[in-house]
């Protein structure tokens, strides 16, 4: 809570939060991040420097157990530079990716909060931009540990599950 | 952290964040809140039920003692229903009540978080809807006591202000 | 050029434009119309009284000579109430609907300005609200004729064609 | 009609449109053009090469006549160079400057069309990027002579005046 420079990494690997529309064929895909340019440089962060590091660019139900060890992996890479991580990833699998985290690497030195986003961003109605500011916030002020933080609301890991009627997370 | 229902009261007493544009005699001035169809009607909120109480409408330029008194004293009177505060407030003289609110009010029984922002709600580069969902979020997050937040930075109460130059808080 | 209260009719037909995305399965599709709700309501019309008349939603691609057809006939149909038409249409075929109508129906007699867009309405980037815009004011001022207008530019059939490179409308 | 290139001069003189805000001193006011950032930029023109000349930055409250005559004076250069002018002005003497302007330029070359807005561009709910859409486009359709475009209606000069209760123009 002091003025000094914070730093903060974000890992993008894809998801409905970082798909793209490509206007010549059409399609709706996850090609590459887009973070900086749709979310980030329109944000006022005096006190945070953000590196943004590309993992992978998927659709999370395409996700196998190779990438979410892939996830974990530079994850605790990252845990070295000690400064809070937040996952970029999407909804379908998110919880199934958090929980092989949260039971990989026992004793996180940092606070890793998964999000992404019912709709890219970039659409009018995206809860992208939400989704990211609030992150980034959970990701600073909360203990070392795994979690969800979607739609205004923090979930510790673990028991945490997509609900796919109400388009958002729950604890159980 | 549950997915229970979590009340927040958001007390708005004016300030640039609530200035509106009058198109009839072009003046842009605080008449009311619109935070509820400008800032919370777009975001996705499951889990947070707001009450919206409004108290002022004045640029924090022309507060004095007997605001902030007014303030506080709706703080305290909130407080007895034991959910976490929002206070939307001019950025000018928000240290000033802030400052004041935590002199007066000793043992907070929970998180009291002033935000405001530099350009109005409903402009394009506002920072209103940015600080309106990082302080909902950091009032729920934090420990009871005084706080101000503002650009995905929290900082308690007391030694805070304004850097005019900057356009945003920092601690001294 | 009065101010008398000028009637316009819209004809929807789907096409990129009035593709939505759906979060619950993930889809950008042509489902209705929602051009009333996502442009419309924004825009300022104070002597245009607009009737939307939704007649199929989808892909110009997809679009076979049984729907040119009927878009003909609808346009035909509409013609009796003289006043302008703006048909909202897929961009990869809006030539070919364009074309057939200008042959099948040789003498209008109001002005009927097809027009599209690269990007769904609701998108970030979407050229959807300028496009729309246009085609109202073009379907106004021009002489009964068919036309297309697109990104600021109005094409009198025939001889126009979509140059898929450039992601615009040209003559040939 | 046709896909050349089609070249258009904005000359800009302050107005309600061009009014930005100073997050530094909370003022609303005339200080320069920004008509190619928030605007032009975010439209689609790939047949239409736009030349923006700013002449002054004043709200037409405190235009007088020589302000006026500066506005012919430079309206009469342009019209040498044989493309289509518009014209942002503010809307409570813009009809007194096109009558002026009417009247002093008898046998224009070209169309001339002026517009501005209710709200400045930049604002949720501005009008700014709808009448600078149509302007553009009417200043490319319409035969030479002396118009103000607004709110999807285009008036020919002379006898147009603003209606203030209704905030937008009408011809008498």
């Amino acid at each position: 809570m002091s003025t000094s420079i914070q730093d903060v990494i974000i890992i993008t690997t894809g998801g409905t939060i970082e798909k793209t529309y490509d206007e010549f064929d059409g399609s709706l895909q996850n090609r590459g991040t887009s973070i900086k340019n749709r979310i980030l440089t329109k944000m006022r962060l005096p006190y945070t420097n953000i590196s943004v590091s590309p993992l992978m660019s998927k659709d999370s139900l395409f996700m196998d157990d190779v990438d979410r060890e892939s996830i974990a992996s530079c994850i605790q890479d990252h845990m070295s530079h000690n400064c809070p991580i937040v996952v970029l990833h999407g909804t379908d699998t998110m919880s199934l990716t958090a929980e092989h985290c949260y039971k990989t690497l026992p004793a996180p030195k940092v606070a890793v909060v998964f999000t992404g986003a019912m709709i890219p961003m970039g659409f009018d109605d995206s809860d992208a931009a939400q989704n990211v500011t609030e992150a980034l916030l959970a990701a600073k002020l909360l203990a070392p540990g795994f979690y969800i933080s979607f739609h205004n609301q923090v979930f510790a890991l673990p028991n945490v599950r997509k609900n796919k009627e109400k388009g958002t997370f729950e604890s159980y």
